[in-house]
């Protein structure tokens, strides 16, 4: 097998890219571990900035976003006694859509199967080679079993956290480097069956810890709460989920709609950052080079971004022959990458309870700033809508 | 001896509360228990933002400071290979002054002697009593030894960190509360006879750790490097301060302009708030109820915004008999002391070296934002020049 660009990871940001490379006149291929049924249904962020959309409707697969995506033109900040709604429109003049990550994926998913290059699911050892030469391959056991070897042009490493190519390329010549903080709390997530009671998302202060109100759907709703790193699911009956919703989000004559519970977990908070994300004709994109803790909702943007810039670096090199934007993807890419760290941590760090009272009023400061300043409101609304992205 | 206020600390805080009350004919004496040589001599900060000045000529005591002052448009914000410059005035309207708290000590003290309400100096055992009831007293011993009595309607406790008022306060019925932060840095802080090399402040980031260029005259520089807190002065030769200086405030064709080294000292840097900033007939303002690290010139300012907020509320009880004003001082003024706290952290961390790899990388993102958003300078600048001061 021989293509063009050998993409691992069939996440959005791999599907993406397939799909922005293919409308250029490139050839892709794209490899996944999992399964079909695995990829639609896991069940990840639902916030998309505006470039996120911009890009997707380009790209030509956003017609059900569209149509059943939620526009939100800001949210709601609260600590006990006040909920304060950021416009954003007013604030920067662009806004988010609510659309789960899984709604992106099936779209994409749906694209590329529907005459897109070839998207090979449930492959297994997967290996890239040779990637310091301009003849680099991924070698893979099919699902079928048999061993494969796709040749190409270069390497995307779309594969995530856990993926095979950050390995690789911080086994090259100039090695990688390492940042990585890990908050001392969780998130308890549920996805319930019940009518969002707020027009747009809660982010909540509460001295019991941070609750997030946000939704899906116009009758299902996303909610999290703050926890212990070790909590157990187990231990998280319904009701005790629902009280400690109620109490966090509380505020006079208002309570959150309830609803069956449909799926729960407990989700870690990192931040994580690889550098470079290039080695030779390997390029990492999203999740496989940085993690974002949640808040704030920057991961799956910040990916789009990543294959934003990848792409076009990726045309020029194998259409024009010229390397200027592969080169600098790297850099051009962390600068985004660290502004979104950046901002994912202030964000997390102003909402989550540590136990600490000077940290609480440090953040209760902070928090009625941004609810009584326009500057620092704007600063919220900049970085949470997403800025444009660099060239 | 008997007057309405009875103040203790002739700081600018205690001085300038003095002014204020004489000029809505409320009568006051001042008791400080260092010489008029001591207090007018101690080197402290130096950057007065536009409220303090405003104050400072309303009380009739600014002709010197609009003489010599210097009235400064921005600072600079430094990392490796980029000096950004924050024009004050065009983000927020407003600017700042260097002028030393030593010269506004200096003003207030002879006004205060030519014709101003009774000062003290070198008083001890400086004692308020009765604080819970109308008829409070503080007793002390004078200057000649002699125990006095000075009887009060009122006892402002400008006394500063170690005064003894705080401790009146949380002696009372309900306590106080406190919190603190003290940070794993201090500051190496010099004078120097050179003219300064810049036209406004250098804040700079550097991998060796903070430092700061300012100025407090033509000919006078004031300079500052982060240190360890348990560095010793006798460890550093003026070649190292200099060295280092250059060092962290290195830019291509610049050099700050050395000279001698009149004054050096280690500032330990805390966070620190008491509240409340009142019992009975006590009221706490400035250091006495909280401390801010210097980065970001907030503790002198935030003092006398305590004052002028203070003078104001007990014109309103000594002259109308209305209590509302004085019943509120305490909320309304920690509101802005948790603002400064938030503000002087918030410099802290961005400016200083913790060690910590992935702090420094977001320091830099932070840097970054702040030299090239609107919103995020101008968030900065409207804190650094000073807020409003809250009725």
């Amino acid at each position: 097998m021989r293509t063009q660009v050998g993409i691992i990871g069939a996440g959005p940001a791999g599907l993406l890219l397939s799909r922005l490379l293919t409308r250029h006149g490139i050839d892709s291929v794209v490899l996944e571990n999992r399964s079909r049924d695995y990829v639609e249904a896991r069940i990840r962020a639902g916030i998309l900035e505006q470039h996120t959309v911009d890009t997707l409707t380009a790209a030509g697969v956003g017609d059900r976003l569209h149509r059943e995506g939620l526009e939100h033109s800001g949210i709601h900040l609260q600590y006990p006694g006040t909920r304060h709604t950021l416009d954003f429109p007013a604030l920067c003049g662009r806004s988010v859509w609510v659309y789960g990550q899984t709604e992106v994926t099936k779209d994409l998913v749906a694209a590329q199967l529907d005459g897109g290059p070839p998207l090979l699911f449930e492959v297994s050892d997967v290996t890239p080679e040779d990637v310091d030469g301009d003849a680099p391959r991924i070698r893979f056991t099919d699902a079928d079993g048999i061993p494969q070897v796709l040749e190409c042009d270069v390497i995307a490493g779309t594969d995530g956290f856990h993926g095979p190519s950050r390995a690789v390329v911080a086994a090259g010549a100039g090695g990688a480097r390492v940042w990585e903080r890990t908050y001392p709390y969780a998130w308890l997530g549920i996805l319930a069956d019940a009518a969002p009671a707020t027009d747009e998302l809660i982010y909540a202060w509460h001295p019991d810890g941070f609750a997030l109100y946000s939704m899906r759907s116009p009758k299902v709703s996303r909610l999290y709460l703050q926890v212990d790193p070790d909590e157990k699911i187990e231990d998280w009956s319904d009701d005790r989920i629902w009280d400690g919703l109620a109490t966090r989000l509380a505020l006079d004559g208002w309570a959150p709609n309830t609803g069956p519970i449909t799926d729960r977990s407990i989700l870690p908070m990192r931040s994580f950052v690889s550098a470079p994300m290039r080695r030779g004709r390997l390029f990492l994109a999203g999740d496989a080079a940085h993690i974002v803790p949640p808040t704030g909702a920057k991961g799956l943007n910040l990916a789009v971004a990543d294959v934003t810039l990848l792409a076009t670096a990726l045309v020029r090199l194998l259409r024009e022959g010229r390397t200027d934007l592969a080169d600098a993807y790297s850099d051009t890419a962390l600068r985004r990458v660290w502004r979104c760290t950046h901002f994912s941590w202030w964000m997390t760090s102003m909402l989550h309870a540590s136990g600490d009272d000077f940290d609480a009023q440090l953040q209760l400061s902070q928090l009625r700033r941004v609810c009584s300043s326009e500057a620092a409101a704007r600063e919220l609304a900049e970085n949470y809508t997403g800025l444009p992205i660099e060239a």
